[in-house]
C-alpha cells in the first residue's frame, strides 16, 4: 500500500530555488511553514546545473537543499532534471536534438527537447537518475521519485526512424504481415525492405490537421512514439529501483493527453500523479472526468494532485485569476475524485523568462500578505486538521465508462466521414449526463473486468481490439447492460475494417446492422423522435454531425429519425442479449436526450445518485474501513441549498452535523463523514 | 471516331483487386453482372506489385485478371500504374521524391508524388508503359489506356530547377529577351546568366496565399508545371502507341484544376476522361460547367465520365451520402452534357487505409442488398435499355464562354487590386445565368473558331494573347456579340500592361477608355442605375469587389454607378462595331443583372432557350444523325410541372410519349427524343 | 539647419526610368514640368544595372540621368541601390541570402533579401555606395543621400547566430552576467560557453504567433537585428560622409515598424524620411501619430515625406482609390505635422511584376489627362505658391507620449497574461483622446527630457529602464504631470521582474501596489465607477482586457471597479508627488472614459486646444521666427463650419482672410498665418 510510504496528505509544489539566493531560500522556509507547506518537488529543471559536461556532476547544491527543506518539515519530491537537457549537450551531440513533423532540426531551447530514441538522450539520463539515486538512496526527506517531466512531443529524426523499424520488426514479424495490417496494396505502398518504412509525417504520410494516408502506419507510429518515451522513463525508473526497491517512482501525466497511452505508462508507476490546468472556461464535468481517468489508470488507486496554479496560468490567450474560493474547491474536487497529495506549480514565481506570469504561492511580492497566499495557507490548515481520515481511501462505482486511447488516435485519423468528430468531446457528453446527477462513474480502459459494473458505456468504440467484443458478450449475457454509439465496431486494432456489415463484431451483441452512415453539416440537424417512451425520454430531441441508417436485426427500437430520406429508420435501439442488454445510439443527440436516457437506465439498474441537489452541486465519495466520505461542492458563486433528507453526517471540514435541509455558501465545500 | 474503339456507353469503374484475395474477386464477378457493369479501370497503383526492383517485372496476376474480367463480360480500361512510385524506388533513387514549396524534401508516401522531371521516374515509367503496351497490344478486353492518374501537384526539386532554365531558353532563347519579358529591371532582378534563375517558391519570390512579385516568373513556372507533367503523360502516351498505334490513350482530368493547363494536354489525349466530384454545396450549375469545359477541351467530342462516387467521399469536411436517386441524376446530366461513359470511383470498397470511407458500388457489408448497390444497378440496366442512342452526339451551342488557363493564373497571382477576385467564380456567374434558362454553351479555349458562334462571353479577361484581339474584332466586324468585364484587356501573355490606358489591345472593339479602378471592401457596395432600358435590364441593382472608372470613347452607355465620387460614370456600355456590337460590365453585378442583362442579348441574337422550365429543371440536348436528344432533369427534390407546349416527343427512360403539361417527380430525368 | 541643404519644399518621388526608355523619359520630364516636380529619387533597385559582376561597375546611365534630370529643374535624391541583391551574387556568394525563423535558407527573389551580416552584402554594399559617394560628390543635382530602401526583415543564419554572440558578448562581457539577465537557471538552460547560445527561432525558442520561451534572449535578438541593420546603414553612411562630410544622408523610414529602433536609427540620420502608406481603414489620428513619431525621432526636426502613393496601392488585400481631395489632404496632414518634402512612390507605374498595380504620379495611360496627374499637378501648383513659409518651421508641444521600441517588444513577447494586449493600440487610445481636441503632442523616447513639457503619458510602461524611474520622480517633483496604466513597472531592461510589488520602480512614483492582474476574455467587461468627479469624467464606463487588483498607498482613488470580487479596489488613481501629480489608470477603459480624463488634466495644466471645431476637423501648428502657421484639415467628405471667433488669419492656400465662423468644404485644408 502506497501509503506506508506517503503517509500523509502532502501540500506542497515545484521549487526551485536554484532560481534565487540564499537568503530567498531562508525566507521561503519561513514561508512554507506559515502556508502549511510540507512536500517540495524539486530538481525538475536542473540538469545543466548538475551536469556541466561529460564527466562532471555537482550534486552538493542539492544535498543542501534537501538538508535544509528536511530540517524544516519539507519532505521532498524529488525529480531526476532529464525534462530539458543542458545546452552544451545540444552542442555537442545534436543527436540529442528532435526533429519535428516537417522535417525541421531542432535546435537548442524551450522543454520537452529531447529526442526519445537519441542515444546521447538515453545514455545520460539514465546515468544522472543512477547518480541521483544512489546519492540519495537512504535520505529520509525524499519519499516521492519523479522522473523528468510531462513527458509528451514526438519525434522523426534518423533513431526514431531507425528504431520504429525495429519496433515493427518485433510487431510484425515478417514484411508479409505488415503488408497485411496495413494494407499497402492500397495505391501502392508495398513495402519489399524494412529499409523502405519511413515515419509518417507531414513530409510523408500526413497532411492537413492530424490527418493521414495511411492510418495504420500513423496508428503504429503513435504507439512506438508512447513507448519510445516510456522506455525512456523505464530506463530510469529501473535504475532508480535497482537502487531503492521500494522507491515510489512516478511522473507527471496530464489527463487527456493525446500522444500518450498512459493506461500502458500507469503499469509501471508506483502511484499516478498529474497536472491538472483547466482552461478558462473548462467544464467542471470535463475536470472532474478527468481526476476519474486518472484513478482509473491504476484501477482505482489514489493519485497525486502533482501541479496545479494557485490562481493564474500564463500560457492561456486570456489568463483570468481564480476567483477567491476557486482554488480550495478546486483541490477539494480532486481528492474527492482520488488525490491524495496536493501540490502547485509553483512555491515561488520566477523573476524571468517563459513563466514570469505564472502563478505561485509566493507571488512577486514576495510576501505572505496576498490573496493567493492567504488562501493557500488556510488550505493547508484545514488539510492538517483533516489528517488522514480520507487517505488510502477509494471510490467505488456501478457505472464505468471505457476509455481507449488507440481508439481515440484512429477515430481522429480517419479521412471521413467528418472532421466534426472528436472522441474526447463525444465521451464527455455520456460522463456529464451521469456527472450531473452525482453518479459515480469509474473511466476503465479496454482490458478492464466489465463484471465489477452493472453498466459499461464505450461511445464512440469505433476501434473493437481482439477479444473484446468476446468479453462485452459475455458481460451483458450475464445481466450488464452495455451502451454504445455511431462509428462503433467498424476498425480492428489495425484500422481494418470488419468486413459484412457495421457494427463488426460488435453486430450480434446489439442486434443491428448500419447500412449507411449520413455526414451532416455543421448547420444541418436531423430529429430523434421517441417512439416508445422510456422514463423520461419522450418526444422529440435533436441530433446531428453522424447519422447511422441502421436496421434492427431483433433490437428493439425506441426512437427514430424525423428527418429526410431516412425518416423513420431507428434512432435509438435495445438488444436484449442473454441476461443483459445492449444499447445503441445512433447518432450524435443533444444534451437532454442522453440526460433522459442516462437517468432511466441508472434507474432501471437501482444506480442511484449519492446527492440529489441543485445544478452545480457536486458529489463525489470515498471510502475507507467501512467508513463513507461524501464530497460535496458547491460550484455555484451563490449559495445553493440542498435536501439531506432524514441522513445526518458531520462535516470534517466545518465540524458541524448536517441534516435536512442545508445551505452551502458559494464555492464552498463539505466533507461528510457517513454514519 | 472514337466510338468504333467504344462501341457502346460503358459502365463500370475503378477497381482493385490487388487489395483482396480470389474469393472475393469471384463475388465481384456475380455483383458486376447483376449491376450491369462492363468495364473496369485496373491496375491504377499496381506499381509495387508490377515491378518489384529494378529489373523484375510480374504482370501474371493482371493476365489472370484481365482474361478473367472479360471472360465476364467486362472490359479493361488499363491503367500504366505510375501514379505512385513503389517505395523501393524511393528509398534507392531520391530524385523520384519531390520537393515541395517550401524547399522540403518529400519521403515516400501518398501519391501524386513522383517529381515529373526525375529521371528515375521518367525512366522507370515509361518503361511499364513500353511493356503493358506490348504484353496487352492485342488483348480485346483492353479498350483503354489509362495513362498514370489524376495529374497534378509541382516540385522545387534541383532537377525541376534545371528543367526550368533549359525550358526558358527554349522559349526565349536569350536572356535579354527573358528579362525583358519578365521585366526584370524592377527591384533589381536581371539575370545576366541562365544558372542565376531559380524556381519561384515560398523560399524566392512568392508569399501569402498564391502570391507573386514576379508574376512573369510564375507564370512561366505555372506553364512549366504543366507542360512537365504533360511530358510524363507523353513519354507514356508514345510508347504506347508504339505498340499500338490506334490504342485510345487517355488520362483522367478534373474539371476546373488550376495547375494544368487542359487545352494543351487534350490535344494530345484520344479521348478526354474526368473524375467528377461535385462538393457538399456545389451548385449543380458549377458541375455543368465542368461537364461543358471538358467536352469543350476537345471541340465538342464526347468524354468519360471516368469516376464518380455511387455515394459518399471521404476527403470532404463533412461527406453527406447522395440522396436517392442523385447519383441516377447526375449520372445523366453528364451524358446530357457530352459523357458516353460512366464509371465509378470504385467498385469495392477498401477495407484499410486512406478512402476506405469513399463510397463504392460494394460496400464494406459485400452484398447487393444495399441501397447504393440497388442504385447502381438499376442505373446499369437503365443504360442498357438505352443503348447505343445517344452514344457519340454531339452538343450544339450558339453561345460560347471563352475559359483560359493562362489568364486563371494570372488574374490571381496578381498582387492588387483586389484579393476577392477569383476567375472561376466570375466565369461561373455568367455561365449560371445562361444555364438558369437552359441555354448550351460551349466553353472554348482562346484559339478556338469564334465565327461557330453568335454570342461570345470573356469574363475577365485580364490577359490579351497575341491575335486574339484582332480575331474578336473580326468575330464582332461580322456580325457576332462579344461581351466581357472590367479587368481585361490590362496585359499581354506575359502579363506586361498593354499601355495606354486599359482596356489596352480590347480597347477599340469595346469604344471606351477605363481610367482608375476602384477595389472595394467585402462589405462595400455600390450601385449600377439603368439609364437605358433593355429587355427586363432597367432600375437599380447591387455591384461591387471592382469597379472600373471609365469614359466611353464611342461605346452607348446603358447603365451608370449610382453612388461615391464616380456615381454617374458609366457601368455598362455596348459599342457598335462593323455588323455586331462589343459590351462591357464595368464592375461585379448581382446575378439578377447577368440574368437580365443575358437573357435580353440571347433574345436580340434569337438564341432561344432549350426549354422553358420552373427553377431547378436543367436541360441540355445532344444530337446525332439529324436526331435531337433533349435531357430534362429535375435537380429539385419535389416533383415540378413544365410546359412542353403542343410538342411532342418519347421519353426513352420510361417509354411514355410527353406534351403539353408534364410533371416531373423530383430528381427524376427524361431524355426525350425528339421527331 | 538641414535647410541650407534643402532649400525649398521639394515635391517628386521614386522614378525608375531603368525600367523605360529614352523616348519615355522624355515625355517623364515634360510631364514632370507640368506637375511641379523637382526631386526624383532614383537608383534605388539598380544594384544589378551597376554592377554585372564582382568587378564591373556601370554608372554611365546614371550620370546620363542625373545630368537630364538637372538640366530640366529636377534634383536629385540618390540611392545606393542597395535594397536588393544581383541575381549572380545570391548565385555565387550565398551568404547573402537570408534564413528565416524556420530555418529556411531563402533562394533570390523579392526585396529585403540581404543577410545584414553576410560579409558579402557588407563588402558590396559599402563599395558601391563609396562609387557612387565618389563619383557624384560634386554634383550639384544630388542633395539627398538614400541608403538603401526600407530596411526590416531578419535573419537566422549560421553568420548572423556568429554575429549575435559576439553581440552578446560586447554587451555582457561575462557568461555568467549573461546567464543572471535571461535567467537560465529557469528550465536548466544555463550556458556553460558562447558557442551554446543559438538565435531565438521558430526551431528554438519561439512558438506561436511571435511569444517566446525566453523573452531576454528574444529581446536582445530583436536588439541585435536591429543593430545589425543599422551597422549596414552606417557602413554606406559613412563612406559617403568619406567623400562628402556635409552629405544630407537618410534612408526611407516606415512609421510603426516593429523590427527597427528607429530612436537609435535616427541618431545616424541626417534628416528623418519616412513612408507613409495607411492602410484602407486606418484612423487618420493614427496617420497623425506616426507623423509626430517620425518628427519625434530626431527630437522636433522637420523630416521628408519620402513616399506615399498618388493614390492606389497594390498590397492591401483591397487596394481602394484615394478619394478626390485625398491626397492633397493627407500631403498637408504630414506637412502640418512637420514634413517640409512631399514624395510620391512612384512618379511613373511599372508595366511589369509586383508593383504594377501600384498607383503613380504617370498612369499607365502614360499621360496628363487623368484625375491622378491633375491632383498632383494642383498639389504642385500650390506649393509652389506657398513657397518657404512653412520651411523648417517646428512643431511646440507641452504634451509628450513616451514610445519606446524595447517595450513594445517585451510586452508583446510576453507569456502571459493575455494575447489581446497590442503597445500601439493603447498607445494609440491615449493618442487619440488629445488628437481629438486638437492638443498637439509630442512623441518622444525614454531618454528624451522630459521637463519641456507639462504633461508626459506613458501607455502600458512595462518596462522601466534603468534612471528613468527618477527622472519621472524629478519631473513630477518639479510640478509635471506624469500618467501611466495598467501593465506598468512590471520588468526592468532585461525583462527581469523587479521584485516586492508592481508597478516596481513606479510604486513610489503612483503610491500604489498592484497585488494582482486580472485577465479578461474578449467577451467579459467591467465597469469603471468614478467616486470622484473630475471634471467631464462622472458616472460609469466600460472597462475590460486587463484589469490591475489594486491598493492605494497614498494615492487618491477617483474610480473603482463596478463588478466581479474586485469591485470596489481602486481603478483610477492619482497620487501627488512633490510639485506634480501622478496618474495611473489600472485597466483598459472605453474611450469617452480618456477623452474625459485627458480633457481635464489638460485644463488644470492649462493646455489649450488649438481649435475647438467639429469632429473630423484636424489642427496642428508649426512655428517659424515667431510666425504661427495654424493648419486645419477637414477630414469628413461634406462641409464644416468652426468658429474662430474674434481671431482673424489669412488662409496661404486660399489667400483668403478668415475670421468668424468658417466654412470649409469636405476634405478642405487651410493654412492659417497667425498674426
Amino acid at each position: 500500500m502506497i501509503s506506508s510510504k506517503l503517509p500523509k496528505m502532502f501540500y506542497g509544489g515545484d521549487y526551485n530555488p536554484e532560481q534565487w539566493d540564499q537568503a530567498t531560500h531562508q525566507e521561503d522556509l519561513r514561508l512554507f511553514k506559515l502556508a502549511g507547506i510540507d512536500m517540495a518537488t524539486i530538481n525538475v529543471f536542473s540538469w545543466a546545473k548538475n551536469q556541466p559536461d561529460e564527466n562532471t556532476y555537482h550534486f552538493e547544491w542539492l544535498d543542501e537543499l534537501i538538508d535544509s527543506l528536511y530540517e524544516n518539515g519539507v519532505f521532498v519530491c524529488l525529480a531526476t532534471s532529464t525534462a530539458a537537457h543542458p545546452a552544451w549537450m545540444a552542442t555537442r551531440y545534436p543527436d540529442i536534438l528532435r526533429v519535428d513533423a516537417d522535417g525541421r532540426k531542432r535546435k537548442f531551447g524551450g522543454r520537452h527537447n529531447s529526442c526519445p530514441n537519441s542515444p546521447t538522450y538515453r545514455k545520460y539520463s539514465e546515468r544522472i537518475a543512477d547518480k541521483l539515486a544512489e546519492r540519495y538512496r537512504q535520505h529520509p526527506a525524499v519519499l516521492v521519485w519523479h522522473v523528468s517531466n510531462e513527458y509528451g512531443g514526438d519525434c522523426y529524426c534518423d533513431h526514431c526512424e531507425q528504431a520504429f523499424r525495429v519496433w515493427l520488426q518485433n510487431k510484425y514479424g515478417s514484411i508479409e504481415e505488415l503488408n497485411r495490417v496495413w494494407n499497402t496494396a492500397f495505391w501502392g505502398h508495398t513495402f519489399y525492405n524494412w529499409d523502405e518504412i519511413v515515419l509518417p509525417s507531414n513530409l510523408s504520410e500526413h497532411w492537413g490537421d492530424n490527418k493521414s494516408s495511411f492510418q495504420g502506419i500513423s496508428l503504429d507510429y503513435a504507439r512506438f512514439n508512447s513507448d519510445s518515451m516510456l522506455e525512456c522513463y523505464l530506463l530510469e525508473h529501473n535504475v532508480i529501483k535497482k537502487h531503492i526497491p521500494d522507491a515510489v517512482v512516478t511522473t507527471n501525466l496530464m489527463g487527456f493527453f493525446k500522444q500518450l497511452d498512459y493506461f500502458k505508462w500507469a503499469r509501471h508507476m508506483d502511484i499516478v500523479s498529474w497536472d491538472s490546468y483547466p482552461g478558462l472556461n473548462t467544464p467542471y464535468s470535463y475536470t472532474a472526468m478527468a481526476h476519474d481517468l486518472m484513478r482509473g489508470l491504476k484501477d482505482g488507486q489514489p493519485f497525486m494532485l502533482m501541479e496545479q496554479t494557485p490562481s493564474q496560468q500564463n500560457w492561456q490567450p486570456y489568463n483570468s485569476l481564480k476567483r477567491p474560493g476557486v482554488m480550495r474547491l478546486w483541490s477539494y474536487q480532486s481528492v474527492a475524485r482520488g488525490a491524495d497529495t496536493i501540490m502547485f506549480f509553483q512555491l515561488r514565481r520566477s523573476a524571468g523568462a517563459c513563466e514570469k506570469f505564472h502563478g505561485a504561492v509566493i507571488e512577486h511580492a514576495g510576501h505572505e500578505h496576498t490573496r493567493v497566499f492567504r488562501e493557500v495557507a488556510q488550505l493547508g490548515k484545514e488539510l492538517q486538521q483533516l489528517g488522514d481520515k480520507t487517505l488510502d481511501s477509494l471510490v467505488e462505482a456501478r457505472v464505468a465508462i471505457l476509455f481507449d486511447w488507440d481508439n481515440w488516435w484512429a477515430v481522429e485519423k480517419s479521412s471521413g466521414p467528418t472532421v466534426a468528430l472528436k472522441y474526447v468531446d463525444q465521451v464527455h457528453k455520456y460522463y456529464a449526463a451521469l456527472f450531473n446527477r452525482n453518479i459515480q462513474v469509474d473511466m476503465i480502459g479496454t482490458d478492464a473486468d466489465f463484471a465489477k459494473y452493472d453498466l459499461v458505456i464505450a461511445p464512440v468504440m469505433y476501434m473493437v481490439k481482439p477479444g473484446v467484443a468476446e468479453r462485452l458478450e459475455r458481460f451483458v449475457q450475464g445481466g450488464g447492460t452495455f451502451l454504445t454509439t455511431f462509428f462503433s465496431g467498424i476498425v480492428n486494432e489495425n484500422d481494418l475494417v470488419t468486413l459484412g456489415g457495421y457494427p463488426g463484431e460488435l453486430r450480434k451483441l446489439l442486434g443491428i446492422w448500419v447500412e449507411e452512415i449520413d455526414a451532416l453539416l455543421p448547420e444541418q440537424k436531423n430529429r430523434i423522435v421517441v417512439t416508445k417512451e422510456y422514463g423520461s425520454l419522450k418526444g422529440e430531441y435533436e441530433c446531428g454531425m453522424l447519422c447511422d441508417l441502421l436496421h434492427s436485426e431483433g433490437a428493439e427500437v425506441l426512437a427514430e429519425y424525423g428527418e429526410d430520406f431516412y425518416q423513420g429508420m431507428p434512432a435509438l435501439t435495445r438488444n436484449r442479449f442473454g441476461q443483459g442488454s445492449a444499447w445503441y445510439v445512433a447518432t450524435d443527440p443533444d444534451q437532454p436526450f442522453l440526460d433522459s436516457l442516462l437517468r432511466q437506465i441508472c434507474e432501471e439498474k437501482g444506480i442511484r445518485p449519492l446527492l440529489e441537489a441543485p445544478a452545480g452541486i457536486e458529489a463525489s465519495m470515498r471510502t475507507k474501513n467501512g467508513k463513507q466520505y461524501l464530497f460535496v461542492m458547491n460550484h455555484n458563486a451563490e449559495a445553493q441549498t440542498y435536501d439531506f433528507g432524514d441522513r445526518s453526517a458531520r462535516d470534517l471540514l466545518s465540524g458541524t452535523e448536517i441534516t435536512g435541509s442545508v445551505t452551502m455558501n458559494g464555492r464552498d465545500v463539505q466533507i461528510l463523514e457517513l454514519a
